[in-house]
């Protein structure tokens, strides 16, 4: 009896100092970030010197190079490039598109949407239909719609509050809208962007054609919210209104390109690994400051802030620079295959992909066991204002990591202002706060630390108690 | 014993239901500001057709006559102009300062702080000192001061979370900055701007003489903190830096303003005031779209989303638009003085000045039962990411109303951009995300609605009961 209560008084203060710690290292480690952190320079120079890194460009590969030098001045274990072959796809001439009526022109901006092909070299003009979902279109069937150019325009639902909800009800339009009209023998597709803003921007993003036949691939493109209410309005007025479009983007053979890997090797368990990463690609608009420069520099950031605050990791711990995230997730492909390969255990993969917003928490991929564990550890980030921590999706770049026992999870910045320049012109350096970029990097530390501390299951647990 | 049960069951039954209902109405809510909201369009107006709104200056008024007409168009039970006498200052000429090294002019950007005097007409000249204190200040006495120019260089603090902290911690320099260093016979004073961000704007705010004598009364401007740091660099490379300023400000007669209130009237209670505010005075140098238009337009539409989702107060709900907040808050203490005089019982008053962004909660100002309350309320919240309910200050317009019984409260939107903006000329309404600025006022509405519905305390609770 005497054993077990000394047993419990012990625990009682292991626990309170263990917890003491860990509030001394976040405070360590977020005061790191935001008087001495690395991102916003590092994403200056993504943005500003480089700019927009569509796959297969030449500025991905200028990225690749830039953050693997930088990755290298940080004294990591490792760093090193994963080879891996991806889609090249170029957007060509500036598009262009208008609609008359009643002699007056209307010109509109659109932008062709990622993987689309190109329209015939003087464009296409023909009348225009519009529908909000799959189902009018086939409702309406080729007697309506073939030889017509189909304009989809649901917008995305204002009064969802995490408005990756209102675009998840909207995408499958810029996604599949071409496939399916497509089907009926439509000649085109104008998509009204994913965006609850209203402005005069397009936003492109990826499309697939799926199984269709080379001879139904029709050119499709996202016209801006300002311009698909000024065509929709036009449309309720007056019948067979003609809209011209053109476009000249072009798909190419595949090219070799890069995932950059940066590793801090465990001074107890190096093989179990734990990745923090974002995409080094971006769309060709902005220069993918938000998607997902900042994921890539704040995943850089916890790697320099971990050493930079004296801590050695037990496990693991590798940040990962996936390339071809926005346009077929090859770099993520490749990475969870290579690690099948070499049986490598990545216990815990936490992505950043949803802008350098202000952060909230995270949303997690886990069983139970650890989930309630990770719960464990929330009142540590109550000081940082961190309240979100709920079971979820994690990220397209490190879900294909899942495992029954690993814990995936993604960052979760603010999201009110991400779909303002999602895949848009204005996804640029300047809409990127410091600080709230910056609290999104030591939030992202502050979790790989605790992962590294405590790992993720009764046994890795009980292996670290013994040591 | 039966009975004991039956009322147990009663009260869980009707618990679920009230919070049924309550889930609703919120939902409710949050969806009318989201997707019909007023609060932006009024903002446009307020910021871009009459901008910066200076207590007694022209666009002050306007903004009175804007308000009240705006608020008579929705059908309130009553709509007054409350008078009261406000200070009147103004900027003058735009400022002019530069330093001098080594023969190269560096020009600087400056500008009065409020209820600052003028320079001479051609301005100042004079040997400058940097300190980081007031204790640095004494420490370099008379001897060391007088016939100089103080340079109050103490930055923001980076590592807070919250940036109002790290206003807090500086803000000293500003208000009192030209107080303390006409006291050594400094000739004027010039102070870093209470911004954590580097940039070319500078910000302004209130400051005060306190009871010096006017003789001692030593010009005072703020310089941005990029030349602070310019400054401060060459401070420490160079002896005997002059520096050179010149502005022209003036203090006239007080004018006669007003605070713009509408009311609906309770019900039930009629005799139970529920409150909610911004101040219509705003800086000069941006269109105080942030600070405080937000709070402003937030606060009308409190009123507005009410009567449009058929909500009927039992209590009596007033908007109160107080004047003079910034440099000299007479419409808070008219309004407090009034309330007073007449008996008024006021229950609940929230303010919103603290910016148009993400709402992250609220701040209250509450006794134990009270805000026990209120943390009853705390999961209503979670849908809408809502989690900060916490004891603080409120705001400086609801605070001269405090009692013993009631509870005020400030919406407390996430901090990292205020100070990007705060009293500088980028306070400007393309600053202000349309969702972030709805999300603000669904909130506030949200916490209206049931401190209407479940009053404060447990007389009020017991009366609602026996209905």
């Amino acid at each position: 009896m005497k054993t077990k209560l000394f047993t419990i008084i012990l625990c009682c203060f292991l626990t309170f100092n263990y917890a003491q710690e860990d509030e001394t290292v976040l405070r360590t480690l977020y005061t790191a970030s935001l008087t001495d952190g690395m991102s916003y320079e590092w994403l200056d120079h993504l943005s500003n010197e480089i700019g927009g890194r569509l796959s297969g460009s030449k500025n991905a590969e200028l990225a690749v190079q830039y953050t693997k030098a930088e990755l290298e001045k940080l004294g990591l274990d490792k760093v090193w490039l994963q080879p891996v072959m991806v889609p090249k796809w170029e957007r060509g001439e500036k598009e262009k598109a208008f609609f008359e009526v009643a002699g007056f022109v209307n010109e509109v901006n659109i932008c062709a949407l990622g993987g689309s092909v190109a329209t015939p070299k003087d464009g296409i003009s023909s009348e225009v239909v519009e529908v909000q979902n799959f189902e009018e279109l086939a409702a309406l069937g080729k007697e309506n719609i073939e030889g017509k150019i189909v304009f989809y325009n649901r917008p995305m639902q204002a009064d969802l509050i995490s408005t990756f909800n209102a675009y998840g009800g909207c995408v499958n339009q810029r996604y599949a809208g071409a496939m399916e009209a497509g089907k009926y023998g439509a000649v085109g597709v104008i998509v009204r962007s994913m965006t609850l803003r209203k402005d005069d921007l397009p936003h492109t993003g990826s499309m697939s054609y799926g199984d269709l036949p080379v001879n139904q691939r029709i050119p499709s493109a996202a016209i801006s919210t300002n311009d698909a209410d000024l065509l929709s309005k036009a449309l309720k007025k007056n019948k067979g209104i003609q809209f011209y479009f053109k476009q000249s983007c072009q798909q190419f053979e595949d090219v070799l390109s890069y995932n950059v890997i940066g590793e801090i090797t465990g001074s107890k368990f190096p093989n179990e690994y734990i990745i923090v990463g974002g995409h080094l690609d971006s769309w060709d608009l902005g220069d993918g400051a938000h998607d997902d420069g900042a994921g890539v520099v704040q995943s850089m950031d916890v790697l320099r802030l971990l050493k930079k605050s004296g801590i050695t990791p037990k496990r693991t711990i590798r940040v990962v620079l996936f390339m071809n995230e926005e346009n077929g997730l090859r770099g993520a492909t490749e990475y969870a295959k290579v690690a099948k390969e070499k049986n490598e255990n990545h216990i815990f993969a936490l992505e950043s992909d949803a802008g350098g917003f202000t952060p909230r928490g995270f949303s997690f991929a886990a069983n139970e066991t650890n989930f309630n564990q990770v719960l464990g550890w929330k009142a540590l980030f109550k000081p940082y204002l961190i309240h979100y921590f709920e079971l979820g999706g994690s990220g397209a770049d490190v879900g294909p990591l899942k495992s029954e026992t690993n814990v995936l999870a993604g960052l979760r910045p603010d999201s009110q202002r991400y779909f303002d320049h999602h895949h848009a012109a204005n996804d640029t350096f300047e809409h990127v706060n410091k600080r709230e970029l910056e609290l999104g990097a030591a939030t992202m530390v502050s979790l790989v630390y605790l992962f590294d501390k405590y790992g993720v299951n009764p046994i890795t647990n009980h292996r670290k108690i013994k040591e």
